[in-house]
């Protein structure tokens, strides 16, 4: 995906944003399709559309428009878009970049509402390619036509036959089907889309979003997830632009109970912003990410094997409604392979009740051995009831959400074996995938005829079972946002009053927002200073207070455990200079005295805004392993304490949480609480804030207490309209 | 794999060496060929070995054996294996189990010498099949055979066309290659054996191990490897009992430069074992595995996938030279994907240098990519040479070592892109890995048969070029072992002086070996107590010292930072109370005194006795990291310096040495020259050392010390003879 600026807000009202969603409906399910630049070589780009609606039997009606020929492939040819006699719903353009400007125009004024721009020499061509993007894009709003692209490979709608593309998918025999896939890539999109055909798996809609001018991948993935023949939405993404998009198409298909599976590349390079905190300085984009998108409920596939494996069990009839794994071998080892697999990705491989285990001593040879894997062994071709019979007792065992059989070549035995598998399926309402290692051609793509899932290696069938699994929980996560009331002074707030808060501010406004913070006072004198140490029992801590030094400790500028007059009037000095020789030109305003915390375990909170989602919120755990091991949880604001525990839950290092050599557990649900509050106090003033540091949070007995925090108002205020809280 | 007890060592001296390896040589390239109990029901187990024999033209002599018949299909059959007419390389022997035992003794005396037995119902069936497996395996002992199984598939060398196998992998084309491939598993290895199959890779060698009575995975496989026709090892286990002639394997595979690949399952479940120290406790045997097989070259395939692929790219001709990879693809979000997959695995993608990128200027349509990955475009098809030239140019950059060219379908485009790859192919030195996703099965085939490896998913093409890495970085291990010299008390030890050591002698023993440990004292009495903490400056630590108290925190038997009279005279008289209390029975001999250590990390390091490898030694980072991350790393005893800094590097918070929040960095060389000397000392005490836990150890810029240790002597004295020293 190219690099363009932010798409102009294009709908003002409801009737505008109803029409949109017309005009892209039409876009997706044309009666009618024109082909702008119609090639009479139905081989070249702006052929091959004619060609394949023509051969896979579109119903509508199509108007090829190119001046040079009365009709190509005996369809009458028209050769303006003004002299069409009718207004298609769609518009295919294959033209020469510079003449696309022009030609949205005239199909806006022709009553043309969407289009499907295949041409390059776009944005993806440097700035004067951006610059004809942008005049295409101020056009196609002036004229009031939607644009798929432009440099993409263009869409199809299997169902009813529309190919608007050029793709080498469209090449390959129609085989729509209950996936719809959106990609970025053009390319990859495509090999993605005919390793779906291989594997028997169907889609619905292929469609390639190119550029994104104007519709990006939410918009048109929000359009198609719609449509009842579609029962799961699958994605390939480079980039995410509109954050809150994703969100509400995220909500949407929860809503519909439509599993979403997203690849997208990216993980590592780039995308480590350089910040002034180390919220910040953590916030690698693709955590976020992948972070969020859980948060909503949508699955991530890691590559585009993975994601077709997925596909595959999630495009199934059968859901499981639990995390228990079932799995019947004819080899031991394969079965401690697949176990291990489902314990690295959380799933349980239960034992199995008394009952079910007499019932498969019932069946089984003497030598298999009855657990969970269940190892059939090789017997089952002299007696093939053992194989059923014993997988049906896995399967009805009331532990077992989800079963796999694993078995290998059998050449010979294709017909049996298709037969079984068969009658476990129909005798059994679970999902059942079939791992066969070395499978002839013939008995994978008969079973999947059959509707039953096949996967060629062991470890990836228990990953597909993962995925659903995963759809399980997602469908249980409840996505309402918890409500948040904007504070009176944010929309008085003067956008002049940006930068770093002063301490006490900070302090006091995340104590009013329910966040426990450790006592506080600025002290202007050594008098002060002990008046402070002396209000309160035990040490205190001392930091210089000043708008112009964020990171207090960078600068020498915070004693730790002060507890005598002596050590607070040294400490009050020595902070002083300190501050004078580190940062001369430093407003300093005094010394803050604050209590030392209790708490044997160091937090880290933050909340940041990210360019796509907006205001996120991180939990890490502090010190070395927030630096070293980077254990973070990040999650769009504003959320409830359930995900604020599965944010703890989350992390690498939870297990620390619960107390290790003797330490005590610390309340999780009363962390979470604070988590929580957090969220929503930061959604509330999100106009405001650019970021927050609670650095470290300090957790014990008592609960936690932040005892630092940096907090940051932003540069300029920026209402609600740009950033819609999702 | 079935849990058979400890073979007897078979071997005495040199002549029996030699003979034993001869036999195993005639097992897996036999002249001639017993079948005992040869049916003449070629379909049955013991009737399909004859036909593979026949059918795949095996040239050598063949002899079924059963009194039924006077001949099968056209071959003699003889009526008692004292009726062969010669003494046969090898049998067969396909009887009930209970007719083995004889059966062996007969093969004996009729002075065969290798056998390899099919037969089911012995180590795998429980105590009573346990025991006739012993019985089996005294009577080829005192007569003089070697066996392969029982309960085993047999074996195959695809050279000769020797089939003494009824697997059905023999079922399929014979295609015998560079390959060796030994298996624990019969189903799974089948199953392994058919996918290299299917993928053109030809095994040389295809060997079920089944209950290994005699002949286990490594004496096999060590047979097999010297044949100069197989370029690479192949291995599947379920389970290590001779960890020595594992790694007596691994280094002759390095020595001839073959690389070693192996698939273990077990990474989870069992073989944690509950141990008296730390060190025991974080034993997880699939982590020693992992390491000491690494640290002897040997190459770790996941699972069978990955296994197949990492065998297509090792059984090529070319050979990495560095871990530069260069990647070139037809879509900028595969290849984002895969040099994200490759900085995971620790490969670097690296900047291509101005020669090469003018040179891709040169080729390049305007709007691909130069840099790496280079983006060539779909603009190949029309113009070949720009993906040829740019690919060679980006081969021919110094700073790579092996390419990866990335494209999907084109399935009209086969024969230009096979010849495209194969001048690719040819203008190049380097290893070339073909990622063609959805691929035509025609192209991959032809590629293949041209000696190029494909794989169908971009990060799998990584992984693969990772194994290449790998091969390289292992070729570079030096793998002899420092020298070691046991100390002469070893020999003289005592066997009742088992058990913990007094901490005084542990330290001095430590000490001597070159391990800084704190300085120790033992105090029998307050005013002992008080000149020990007199006798130096600064703090000091107090634990109480009893023979019978292994863990003395557990007992609050430590108090630290004592630093005055009074301190160090009311610790002694708590630390005696508090032993008193916790353990009444425990012969307390005084309270050591002990100088608090300086250093900001704490380390912990460990030695202890894997039953299948012999003395092991841990690194790991102390503290709560060592309990929640298990960061550790292990390797087999004696080791130098360098293979020490790579467990230091290999430590997943490895950062923390080098100073985070302003800690200074440590000094990694000194350290690892403890960790070396560590290895070797515990490899000269192997007799006599159980286990030893050193926790923590505290390093700062003085270095790594000692603070805290518990050392723990055998139960029983074991000659060196018991576990030879690889």
């Amino acid at each position: 995906m190219s690099e363009a600026p932010p798409r102009q807000p294009s709908v003002g009202d409801n009737d505008d944003r109803t029409d949109r969603a017309a005009a892209v409906s039409h876009l997706v399910s044309p009666r009618s399709i024109a082909i702008v630049g119609a090639s009479a070589d139905l081989s070249k780009i702006n052929g091959r559309p004619l060609k394949h609606l023509l051969d896979k039997g579109y119903a509508g009606r199509i108007y090829p428009i190119n001046p040079k020929y009365p009709q190509i492939a005996g369809v009458t040819c028209y050769a303006t878009v003004a002299a069409l006699p009718e207004a298609p719903d769609m518009a295919v353009v294959a033209l020469p970049a510079r003449e696309v400007p022009d030609c949205i125009e005239a199909l806006g004024d022709r009553g043309v509402r969407a289009a499907v721009i295949f041409s390059s020499g776009f944005g993806e061509m440097g700035a004067e390619g951006l610059r004809l993007q942008e005049q295409l894009l101020e056009r196609a709003h002036r004229h009031g036509v939607v644009l798929c692209g432009p440099n993409c490979l263009g869409l199809v709608n299997g169902f009813d036959a529309v190919y608007a593309t050029f793709s080498q998918y469209a090449d390959g025999e129609a085989n729509s089907g209950p996936i719809a896939f959106v990609t970025q890539s053009g390319a990859f999109g495509t090999a993605i889309a005919a390793l779906a055909r291989e594997r028997g798996l169907g889609l619905g809609y292929f469609i390639n979003t190119g550029n994104e001018a104007d519709l990006g991948f939410s918009e048109l993935m929000a359009a198609v997830i719609e449509d009842p023949r579609i029962k799961v939405g699958a994605g390939y993404l480079e980039g995410v632009r509109d954050g809150a998009a994703l969100v509400r198409l995220a909500r949407r298909c929860h809503g519909l109970g439509k599993p979403l599976v997203l690849t997208k590349v990216g993980r590592k390079a780039a995308g480590v912003r350089a910040a002034a905190s180390h919220t910040g300085a953590l916030a690698v984009e693709d955590t976020v990410f992948d972070d969020v998108i859980r948060q909503f409920g949508v699955l991530r596939a890691r590559n585009e094997e993975q994601m077709i494996d997925m596909l595959e069990a999630l495009s199934g009839e059968r859901r499981a409604r639990g995390d228990g794994v079932g799995i019947a071998t004819q080899s031991g080892g394969a079965g401690v392979m697949m176990a291990d697999r489902a314990e690295e990705l959380g799933l349980r491989v239960p034992q199995l009740s008394a009952a079910t285990q007499s019932r498969l001593a019932g069946v089984m040879p003497a030598f298999g051995a009855a657990g969970n894997p269940v190892d059939v062994t090789g017997q089952f071709v002299a007696r093939p009831d053992v194989m059923r019979e014993s997988v049906v007792a896995l399967m009805d065992d009331p532990a077992i959400d989800v079963a796999i059989v694993w078995l290998q070549l059998m050449t010979a035995h294709v017909d049996l074996l298709v037969r079984l598998f068969t009658e476990i399926r129909d005798r059994t309402d679970k999902p059942m995938l079939v791992c066969w290692v070395a499978a002839p051609p013939e008995a994978a793509r008969r079973l999947r005829a059959a509707g039953i899932p096949v996967y060629p290696a062991g470890e990836r069938a228990v990953e597909a079972a993962a995925a659903l699994v995963r759809q399980h929980q997602a469908r249980g996560l409840r996505l309402a946002s918890p409500r948040i009331e904007r504070p009176a002074w944010v929309d008085r707030w003067d956008p002049q009053d940006m930068g770093v808060r002063p301490s006490l501010d900070a302090t006091r406004m995340l104590t009013e927002a329910g966040i426990p913070m450790a006592e506080l006072a600025l002290a202007r004198s050594e008098d002060e200073a002990v008046a402070c140490w002396r209000s309160g029992a035990g040490p205190v801590a001392l930091k210089i207070e000043s708008p112009d030094i964020t990171h207090k400790t960078e600068v020498g500028g915070v004693l730790l455990g002060v507890d005598s007059e002596d050590e607070v009037r040294n400490g009050f000095r020595t902070l002083l200079r300190g501050a004078q020789a580190a940062a001369p030109h430093a407003r300093v305003l005094g010394v803050l005295v604050q209590r030392m915390a209790p708490g044997h375990l160091e937090l880290v909170l933050g909340v940041k805004r990210d360019p796509g989602f907006g205001m996120i919120v991180m939990v890490g755990l502090g010190g070395i392993l927030v630096e070293v091991l980077e254990d973070v949880a990040f999650r769009l604001a504003p959320f409830g304490e359930d995900e604020a525990l599965r944010m703890l839950a989350q992390l690498r290092m939870s297990a620390l949480l619960d107390g290790v050599r003797g330490q005590p557990a610390i309340d999780r649900v009363r962390l979470a609480q604070v988590v929580s509050r957090l969220s929503r106090w930061a959604a509330s003033v999100e106009p405001v804030l650019s970021e927050l540091d609670l650095n470290p949070m300090r957790v014990g007995a008592d609960g936690p207490v932040g005892v630092d925090c940096v907090m940051v108002f932003r540069q300029a205020h920026a209402g609600p309209a740009d950033r819609p809280n999702p």
